[in-house]
């Protein structure tokens, strides 16, 4: 397509989302809850329709010598279309976000000022690789009342248009609004550039990919953007900590999936308790094979530890990898984690309800953990059973995201013939 | 000051006010009230003090040429300033909004969840001319937990100075975390820039004061801005009004006080009722001297109408002016407002509840007012208290906007050694 083309194909899309946000708006659960649910047997009706397309993308992927982990992406089997139908029926068993009552006012004159829930009105995801997004932001989008334009990676933009063409038949058959879901059918850059140009018809972008590529449409988009958070987790064991309950959380942490977001990096001990803590607790890391970067004291307790540098307290490994500091008193641990951390998660290990309160009111994160490891900081954990991801930002969501911050409010307000006098 | 001294000064004062925002946090509504009540004691104590500095600024305001109305919005009185006084009071009773439960999780583990109330940390007020800004932006910031930078305008830098310097002594006095208010003490267009740049140290910029000045901030700004919106606002009369009600509200919404954002500046009328409506209340209209623009249907009605163009619908007149069309149905009213509207507030005058329930829904505004005055969409009357205006964009904060917009929320998780299986 010519420049023009593009620009004008995208901006003829948006209208006809927006369009559509109008009608959805005023869909029922029970209307919304059929669309999904014809959407899931569909999908799992053209199985191999969709795995025939698929292939083409892998092929692709695969002559072009991208690497592996892309390639795992990219690709899907039975199992995978199985697990992505399923996240379709989970979505189906939430609560319906819209229209519920989030505030009654008590305004001065003779007027009623209610609070309500409202969809956003259109929703942009623009994603990279993984073709099962394209069903994950259909779903989430439609079942919060929001018309969505899908704009997916190029190495799988042949799976994305046969599961977006099986979903938008589904909706229609099942009573969606014409126009609801919006798919990008193009693998050129300028696609992205311009839907994050149409504010006034967007009302939200949602990036999910690499750290690169969020940044990107963040400091490009004219719209709101909403996205995932890095993590610079901690953990501080105090001195009041049950250490077995600190073993346990401390090694969870850290170890049990060390590749997310919510995973520990840095291990802050109270110096009363560092002594039998840390010989146990880097015994394990060294059986599970955990490089250590430790402070000169901590050093002295650690036989396998190498020096941490300063660099150390704000390094994200993502890996099996840890800082170690050992610190005077809860407020050092909290001035740390203030001044190093990412405000994504942070945990206290401490029986002492004073130094938990303390912890939990001036660590400035998006959750503080007591007791319990960061890991748990979650959306499905938390029952918010979607996949958006968790906001490290303070304006409109902040931490684990669910359907709920797909929406806005609108106060409806009435009287009797009331004027302002 | 040379321009590094003044990006050096702003960066320092950030960080004191970052500093003393972790203090903030942790205040209780008693501590925060007893601040709030000596500091309203001593701008009324230092009255006298306050009208000599601000004379300063009047008579330099008056030699320069500004305009009266600017002069107007500079000068402060006793009377003046006594308002300002009671503006503290009332924001001493309103409820705390920290630490206040938001929701509590259902989450699928043995663990606790809880979203709870917070403050934002740093909010940096960027506002023009009036010097009473200083007082409300301080003491909302104070109340909802946060430490404050005030900008204020280069015409009324000394009265600021005056005022900040008592607030500020005042709120030490009774136990004011310090460092809580930063005054940033230059007339330099750089100061704005810069602290616009602070990501990191400032988490929301508030601009107040003309448009063009709003727009700037927002284009500039690396940090969330969060601002007051125009309006475009809506009456719709519908073929189920009650004439007395429709012609009381429509002439309250127009004439009550043109100036602001909540008026009336489009009545929309069904063409069932428009023979005797628009023939009543054009003849109102007519007496209170408003300017009619009409469409060519309701100039047969209206005798002293001039037609409407197409750029009529989307003219805020903030005068006494009115555009006026007649429509065939709830559905060309709701269509031209989600077309021409600014989304803020759209009122529908009807007995009918099926119309009146439909034009909520659909109509996609900041709020909807059903038989009442759109002059009420503000947030002393709905009972916020407090004057940080009306916004119109969807994140956040949507419509009339309190001290909780002055927040954001913290998962608090407890377990008692709870770990990711």
């Amino acid at each position: 397509m010519e420049n023009n083309e593009i620009k004008q194909k995208i901006f003829s899309q948006s209208c006809l989302a927006k369009s559509a946000s109008a009608k959805l708006a005023t869909l029922s659960l029970q209307e919304k809850n059929k669309i999904l649910a014809l959407i899931a047997e569909s999908l799992y009706v053209n199985l191999k329709e969709i795995i025939f397309h698929n292939e083409i993308d892998v092929e692709a992927a695969k002559t072009a010598g991208l690497s592996q982990s892309l390639i795992d992406r990219i690709s899907l089997d039975e199992r995978k279309i199985s697990t992505i139908v399923q996240g379709v029926k989970d979505i189906i068993l939430l609560d319906d976000p819209i229209g519920s009552l989030v505030e009654t006012l008590k305004p001065a004159t003779q007027i009623s000022v209610k609070k309500v829930r409202v969809p956003l009105g259109v929703v942009s995801m623009i994603y990279e690789a993984r073709p099962g997004v394209t069903v994950d932001a259909a779903v989430l989008c439609l079942k919060s009342g929001n018309a969505v334009i899908l704009k997916g990676g190029s190495e799988a933009l042949n799976s994305n248009r046969i599961i977006a063409k099986i979903i938008y038949s589904a909706g229609l058959n099942a009573g969606m609004p014409e126009g609801a879901i919006q798919f990008i059918d193009t693998s050129d850059r300028l696609a992205v550039q311009e839907l994050l140009r149409l504010h006034g018809l967007i009302d939200l972008i949602i990036p999910r990919g690499s750290e690169d590529f969020v940044n990107y449409v963040k400091n490009s988009s004219l719209i709101p953007v909403l996205s995932h958070g890095k993590g610079l987790c901690h953990t501080y064991v105090d001195k009041d900590a049950d250490i077995d309950s600190a073993l346990k959380v401390a090694f969870n942490a850290k170890c049990q999936r060390p590749s997310v977001c919510n995973a520990m990096e840095t291990l802050l001990v109270h110096k009363d308790v560092s002594q039998d803590f840390l010989t146990k607790i880097c015994n394990s890391y060294e059986q599970a094979g955990v490089e250590i970067f430790a402070c000169q004291e901590s050093l002295k307790i650690i036989k396998n530890g190498k020096p941490a540098t300063e660099e150390s307290w704000s390094t994200e490994y993502h890996d099996l990898k840890i800082s170690i500091k050992i610190v005077g008193s809860v407020q050092e641990a909290i001035e740390h984690i203030n001044k190093y951390g990412s405000h994504h998660s942070d945990a206290i290990i401490t029986k002492n309800e004073e130094n938990a309160k303390r912890f939990a009111n001036e660590v400035d994160s998006s959750a503080v953990l007591i007791n319990a490891s960061t890991r748990l900081h979650d959306g499905s954990v938390f029952g918010l059973g979607c996949e958006i991801g968790i906001s490290t930002q303070k304006l409109h969501a902040r931490g684990a995201m669910g359907l709920k911050e797909l929406t806005t409010t609108k106060y409806i307000v009435e009287g009797n013939g009331a004027v302002r006098e």
